[in-house]
């Protein structure tokens, strides 16, 4: 497989647009929890019950044409390879929890990977959708109109009072969580980000690295979400959330405004350093890569960097994980393999960019 | 100036050229100390003799055509800017006292600058004669033929029982130090480097970095010379020192082998990290430069790096000195500067060669 075509067929479609303030804001995800009112929820229901969850969804959505996001497509992950289920999960297509509970998961997804459905995760429905960029409103009103549809089709457990009983008792409600990708390493530079993620946290958000709980804040990238799905409408936590995500990145603009400023020279270096390594390197640990590759795309922001496309970074962090790697290697590696894999794998990928000219 | 006209300006002709073993020596240097009868040493002489010294060589070897060398060109040091100095003193064409002690000094240069005679250092006469490669006995030999010519222009100090008298008694009898410029990667990262030194040191001869005592062996180059110039003759000196460096390549090309073998992809890996550096870096400091250009000289040797010029490493150890960085910037630089200038410089030199291509 040439490095051309792995590219294409990795990388999920709305990876590539650009989307609004794209220079800081990676993308915007909002999810729906949902239950039926007929069957036991998934963190105690029977094979049996979980089986007819899987059909009926199959039966009602699967092979159904969106208007405007295209034909859902449904994948039983029992049918996967566990490297394929691995690559769903780094494209964020599924959770690390449906990965490894897939026996009677399933997820729908369409072509362009903007919607993912999952099935029999921790709840029984869980509608996903990915934009590029800060687009919290537009994925809000997508996913709204995915749970209208599949409202027709099944019966929610809903509850007058409480709203959309979930599983967790922290999805009640709503069932929203809403949620941006932030490249912040300006903040980081500048250490101000633990100050900032300390008032995030007040204003009852989360922050979590690139690949949710517990995940490392690997290459400067940032995911902040709601905490709570009670009490307040959709719409509302979307709003709240886009005006604390706009916040953050008038401060991320200030701290490079002041990088670039008061140490020109010194970021340039650490810029140019970091594709050197990149373009380079024969062995790369995950976290190295994700350093250089934060570096480099805001060399890239910054002007420093020309004719390499923006999207390198988003690209290369998902493309770079252990499933992606394997996927691409045709079989298993070991964590020593894969730092090799993964060199040449930037190496290649950055191949294709036309280099920078000397100034 | 392009950078081109100062690599071709800045780097002695010779340099260019391959000598034996030059994959591994770097250039061999012989030199003959010679004092006159009829004045004092230059340590206890006044001006007037010094002045005297001078126009002697001047008016008698001044313009003179060397067979199969060139023309002596005589240079008065203090005609010369102290940047020009610093910059003979970087060509290895004058010693840094007489760059210090420049006031009544001088230097005949052949146009190849192979040979260079110093006059009014610690000795009058300094015959040194600089050649690529493992070259002893050639150099000696070509020191020699100018020893024999300056000796019908001048009357020799010398003792039938002592040999030749020279200011320092550590020089006395031949007036010979023959040096070898190693460059040993290999010894150095398989850690048998400080066991080869004293081994060295018991046979009687000096190991010290590129340029000369108390300097540190940068870039993994190292310089080794006789200490003893009495109770030998000239051949001798010359071929005890050629043996042991014969036995010194041997060993680097082992420890070679076996870091290829051992740990050929680590090996690979930070041969192509400092390529990276050196091609992308904004700042860049001797040390880290000396070290990025012997893993790159490595990597050519190697075989890893094809289409870049073996003779790169001699050529930007010498021209990122920070004589050469003033006079290619055109003027006086701080530190800070210089490591500025130093990673352009280098960066440009760079560009200049094909890029490798991808495996």
């Amino acid at each position: 497989m040439t490095i051309e075509n792995f590219m294409n067929k990795a990388i999920s479609p709305w990876m590539n647009q650009e989307g609004p303030a794209s220079d800081i804001v990676m993308s915007s995800r909002v999810r729906l929890a949902r239950n039926v009112r007929d069957l036991s929820f998934p963190t105690v229901f029977t094979e049996e019950e979980a089986g007819k969850m899987l059909r009926k969804v199959e039966n009602r959505l699967g092979g159904q044409y969106l208007p405007g996001l295209g034909t859902l497509e449904m994948v039983r992950l029992k049918e996967l390879q566990p490297l394929e289920r691995q690559v769903l999960v780094e494209k964020h297509l599924i959770s690390p929890l449906l990965a490894k509970e897939f026996e009677m998961g399933g997820v729908l997804i369409t072509e362009n990977e903007e919607v993912s459905i999952m099935v029999n995760e921790e709840d029984h429905i869980r509608i996903q959708c990915l934009f590029p960029g800060l687009q919290l409103r537009e994925a809000l009103d997508v996913a709204s109109r995915i749970d209208d549809l599949l409202e027709n089709e099944l019966d929610y457990a809903f509850d007058e009072k409480l709203g959309y009983l979930t599983s967790c008792p922290t999805n009640v409600g709503t069932g929203l969580r809403a949620s941006v990708m932030l490249h912040l390493p300006g903040l980081v530079l500048t250490r101000q980000i633990d100050r900032i993620i300390s008032a995030i946290n007040q204003l009852g958000l989360v922050v979590r690295g690139m690949y949710g709980e517990g995940s490392e804040a690997l290459g400067n990238i940032f995911q902040i979400s709601n905490q709570m799905t009670l009490g307040k409408t959709e719409e509302t936590i979307a709003e709240d959330l886009d005006s604390v995500v706009k916040q953050i990145i008038m401060q991320e603009k200030v701290a490079r405004d002041t990088l670039v400023q008061s140490s020109n020279i010194q970021l340039e270096d650490r810029v140019f350093r970091s594709l050197g390594i990149l373009s380079n390197a024969r062995i790369l640990e995950s976290k190295e890569a994700a350093k250089c590759l934060s570096d480099v795309r805001l060399g890239i922001d910054l002007g420093f960097i020309p004719n390499i496309t923006k999207h390198i970074l988003n690209e290369l962090m998902v493309v770079t994980q252990p499933g992606f790697l394997q996927r691409y290697a045709g079989g298993p590696l070991n964590p020593k393999e894969r730092d090799i894999r993964r060199a040449s794998l930037i190496r290649e990928r950055l191949a294709l960019e036309d280099k920078p000219n000397e100034e």
